[in-house]
Order: C-alpha cells, then structure tokens, then sequence
C-alpha cells in the first residue's frame, strides 16, 4: 500500500460501472468494473451495489484516504446538469461512505465525458448518436448548452433508436406494397428471428412434405418489436451499413437523414464560424458507420477549421477531468498514458 | 323468467366491457357493465373478471340457456383478424362455462363491430382514430382488409396518441426557439400540469416577495411526458380543436397532416370509384374536431358518391351483428330499436 495521491474516474451506463484509479501523473494504480450502475434505469439501490462492487474492485490493495478526487460520468444522453446533485444520490452517498472515500464527488453527464474523451481543450462541442443522441456546447470543461437528447419518444433524431425504428418502417411499407423494395427487409426481418437466417442447420429437419412458413407481414415486425422495451430498436441501427454497403437507395436516404437530423442538433449549439474541437461519440459516431461517414462529411463544409475526434475511453477522461479539478491540467503525456490502455467494457 | 330466444352483443375495450342482452325483435332484455376487458391490456384472468361481472348483470332474470349467439367486439385496432380464435381465450370460455352461455361465441375486431355501428351494408370501409388508427374494409360484414392499426410506436398515424406527439412536439420547438410561437404550447404546458391554468385558487397564497417560478422547458414536457405511458399523450388531443378554433396555423397545419394521414390509410384499402358506405371510428372522428372537419372534406372529394356515417354505440352494434348471423339481416325498425337507447359508457 502506497500513499501517494489518487483520484477515481468513473463511467457508470445502463449496462455496465467502469472505475479507474489513477495518480497525478497519469499511472494506473487500479480499475474496476461491475453491471450497469444508472439510478434512473436501474434504482438508487440496485445502482448503488454495482458502484460499489465496481469501487472495491478498483481500490483493492490501495488506501480509499488517498483519494483526492472522484469524477463520475453518468449515461442518460446528458441528461444531468453539469455539477448537479444526482437523483436518489443518497445511495451513492453512502457507497462512498462505507467504501472509505471522504474526498468530493463530481457527478457530470456522460455527453461532458465523452467530450474530454475526444479532446483536452477546455472548450468545444459534442455530437453524440447511441441509443439517444444529443449534442452539448462546452466552455471551460463544464456544459453550456445542450439540444436533443429529448429521449425516444419525443427526441433523438438521429439516434440508433431513430434509425432501427426507420428500418423497421422502410421494411414494413416494402412488406405492405407502401414503400420501395430494400434490402432492410431481409435484414430486419431476421434481425428480430422472424425467420432463419437463410439456409442452416435446421433445414436438415425439414423434410420435402413440410410446407415453407408463411413469409413475415408487416404485422409480423410490430409484433415482433412491441415484445420489447422500444430503445431494443437500437440494436438494428448496425444493419444499416450492410445494407449501405450494398448501395441500397432505402439504407442511403435514411443514412442521410440521421445525418442531416445530428448536423441540425449540432449546429443548435454552435455558431458557423467555430474552430473549437468537434468531438463524436456513440456507437453511430465512432465506428466507421455510413450516418458517421456524413456527418464527418457535413462537418468538413460547415466548420473546416474544426478538428473532429472521436471519443476515447470514458473512465480514463472522468479520471483525467478529476485530475485537471484539483489541479493544473494534465500535460499531453500523462493524457496519453491515461488513454494508452482502453479500460475493460 | 321468459324463454324468448336472446342474443348478445358485448364490447369489450381498454376501459370499459359492456353488454346488451336482445331479442331477434331488437327489444333489450338486460345490459350489463363492468371495468375494462381487454386480455392483451390487462391479462386474460382481469379480463376475465371484468367479462363475467358484465354479463352477469345483463342476463339478471334471463334464462342463459336461451341465449343462441354471442358476438364480442374487442378493442385493440382490429389486432384480431375476423373470426380468429383470442388469445388467452381459456380464461373467456371458463366466463362462458360459468355463466350457463353455451351458444357459439364470436370473438371480432372492434373495427368490425365499429363498421357495423355505423351502417347495416355488406359491405364498405371504415377508418378509425381514437387512441389508435386502423383503417378496414368490410366484405360480408367480415373484415376483409386493413390498413396501419400498426400501433403508437411504428404507426397509428393520425391517431390521438399520433395528435398529442406531435403539438408535445410543437410546443417544444416553440420552448426551444426552433419553431413558431403557437397556442399550443400554453395549452400543452396546462394539460401537463406544468403550471397553473392562469390565476386560479392558489394565487392568494402568493406573497409578493415569493418570485414566481421559472416558465416550463422543453426538458421539463419531456419529463411529464416519459413519466405516463405513451399512449396517455392521447389525453392531450381535444387541446387541438381549442386551438384550431383561434387559427392557430401549427395547430392547423397538425390537423392537416392528420387527416392526410387517415385518408391514406383509408385508399390502401378502399379503391377511388368505390361508393360503398364509409363508417368514421373513434373520438377523433366521431365528434367535430378539426381532424373530422378535414377528413370529411376529402373523403367528399375523392369518393363523392359514397355516403359518410359515423359508428354509433358498439354493444347495440356486436347485438345486431349477432342476430345477423343467426337469422335474416334485421329490419330497418329493428336497428333503430336497437340504437334508440345509447348503452351506458
């Protein structure tokens, strides 16, 4: 056991906790990870137990007395305003309570994380398409402005959620005669096992006297999709680059609509002539995905002096924020051995 | 005690399960209501409940052996095809058992049974917006086509869920600065109760030195909405004719969109010559709202020849249907004595 100075960086999602504890320069000393820790999907106390679990993990062997400093990034599309108390937080209160960390906690929407994931300027923008989507206006590492994130039903363009829903609709009108043929019919459909994924292991059972089942309706699909939570329609949003691969119109006009509706939120929070950071986070952003090769593409017209970067590891930057709060900003080496080793997802 | 034979006409819906006990002479011999009935909504065994404590009340002081068909109207959108066995239909056949009802039972869409409350023709088209919005057409006084009926996540456009989402939608735009003022937006924010309906009871409690509190965002509909489940934003449709009513061009222009919506699912089903009756469904269509007023307009339009009736009372409707089915098509006289009375909503 040492006792040198530590902070925590969290990034806490609806799936999974992930803790590092770091030093003042950047080395590693501990990291954590436990099942999905938010409060507002889960409940204070089943949240409370993964942040633990996750915490114990990544202070074994080290004095909690250390600690100086703990930022936690919490998902939710940037729901929670920068430095605001968290809801039902008294059971995170007590967590760090029994755990033995007496320092202050900064609890800080994911969207200010993931845009110190993307960059270490104090000020900038982010553009974030997962489940949800939103973007937020950053000045002096704090959320100034945000736009979307409005959730599901009523926001989210753009979002994985917005474009499986999309696919869902485009193979429902081709299904009904409505819409134009397209690729996301198959793949949609055997995305939600309507049926087998073309001919495989069962087709030995079939024998020549059993009819082929009847092909999935448009009914099939609502069917098939009101039988879960509806962000599950987020899950589709890869089939897309399948079908764009293909050149599929359907998939193309949807990719660029996405776009089109993440450019719009964007550009809600900022003005033409910019030159901050632009950082992109989200599955939809950061994998080579069509929706993420327009933007990129938008960008470029419309703010050519911005660098665009994607969002790294989300417990690394709730560490580096928690290190750049109680003291001077971390140099461009302690960022790089912070961000070296991706934390465990 | 009589030994008349009787039939029964029953619908069954989300809120509410009502019975009429007739004879083949249209003459009501019991009517009986109990809470809602609906096995996908509630579970088979509430529903069930529901469907035995209604039926009892109608068939008080009748003989249930005379009873020689039963027709039963079940909410949903038209989910259930024409004829098609219901799910989790055990629990309704035990009803059935219990009662001493052992005459063939007919589980229909209530989209059918709307059809056949709004006109004694064979044939014909329906469209319906409440909660939901399904479009029919009617052969045989069967359901022979459909259209959307898709539910509120991937369809039901047009319908009263669709109204609410998109003036919630409207009055956020308005909040957030990206679309015009409109009327809408106080009378979502009232609805949501977000704040007071002007000054009212509370006002006197008001001290001068108390600062009144911030006006409602964007953020803030959001969090009322997501708090109900979604279909609740159905609740908020009749705010549209208020609005409409003063010329408010967002309202109107929702409107618009609403009854373009409701007409094109009609045409999926319903050829341009045809001038077979046309049955309009559900509240929005039923009482003169904005969306009425429209669609009636473009129905007149493009099937000038067809007549425009609104579906009167679904349990006198499920009653005639069940006489139909076990006799010649009742008299003129007797349909109007089956929907003199209106029965008990």
């Amino acid at each position: 056991m040492t006792d040198e100075a530590l902070v925590l960086g969290l990034d806490v999602g609806g799936t999974s906790t992930r803790v590092l504890a770091v030093t003042p320069r950047g080395v590693r000393r501990g990291a954590g990870r436990a099942s999905g820790g938010n409060p507002t999907g889960l409940g204070p106390e089943r949240a409370a137990v993964a942040l633990a679990e996750a915490v114990e993990q990544a202070l074994t062997g080290l004095n909690p007395a250390d600690v100086r400093h703990v930022v936690l990034g919490l998902a939710g599309g940037g729901v929670l305003p920068s430095g605001a108390d968290l809801p039902g937080g008294e059971a995170f209160a007590r967590v760090w309570d029994s755990v033995g960390v007496t320092c202050p906690v900064d609890y800080e929407p994911d969207a200010l994380i993931a845009f110190v994931a993307g960059t270490d300027a104090p000020e900038g923008s982010l553009v974030l398409s997962g489940t949800g989507a939103v973007a937020i206006a950053v000045k002096d590492r704090a959320m100034a402005e945000r736009s979307d994130g409005h959730g599901w039903l009523l926001g989210d363009r753009g979002s994985g959620f917005w474009l499986g829903r999309r696919m869902v609709l485009a193979a429902m009108a081709a299904l009904d005669g409505d819409g134009p043929e397209t690729a996301l019919t198959g793949l949609v459909i055997e995305s939600l096992r309507l049926r087998d994924p073309g001919p495989g292991n069962d087709s030995a059972a079939t024998t020549p006297t059993t009819p082929p089942p009847p092909p999935p309706t448009a009914r099939d699909l609502v069917a098939a999709v009101m039988a879960e939570p509806p962000t599950a329609l987020a899950r589709l949003a890869p089939l897309l680059s399948t079908a764009c691969a293909d050149g599929d119109p359907v998939a193309e006009a949807i990719a660029d609509r996405a776009a089109e509706h993440l450019a719009a939120t964007l550009s809600t929070v900022r003005g033409p002539d910019t030159a901050t950071p632009i950082v992109l986070a989200g599955s939809v952003l950061t994998n080579p995905t069509p929706v993420a090769e327009r933007v990129r593409r938008i960008l470029r017209e419309r703010w050519p002096d911005a660098e665009v970067v994607p969002a790294l590891d989300g417990a690394a930057a709730a560490a580096w924020l928690a290190l750049a709060r109680i003291g001077p900003v971390p140099t461009p080496e302690i960022r790089e051995r912070l961000f070296s080793i991706p934390t465990a997802s």
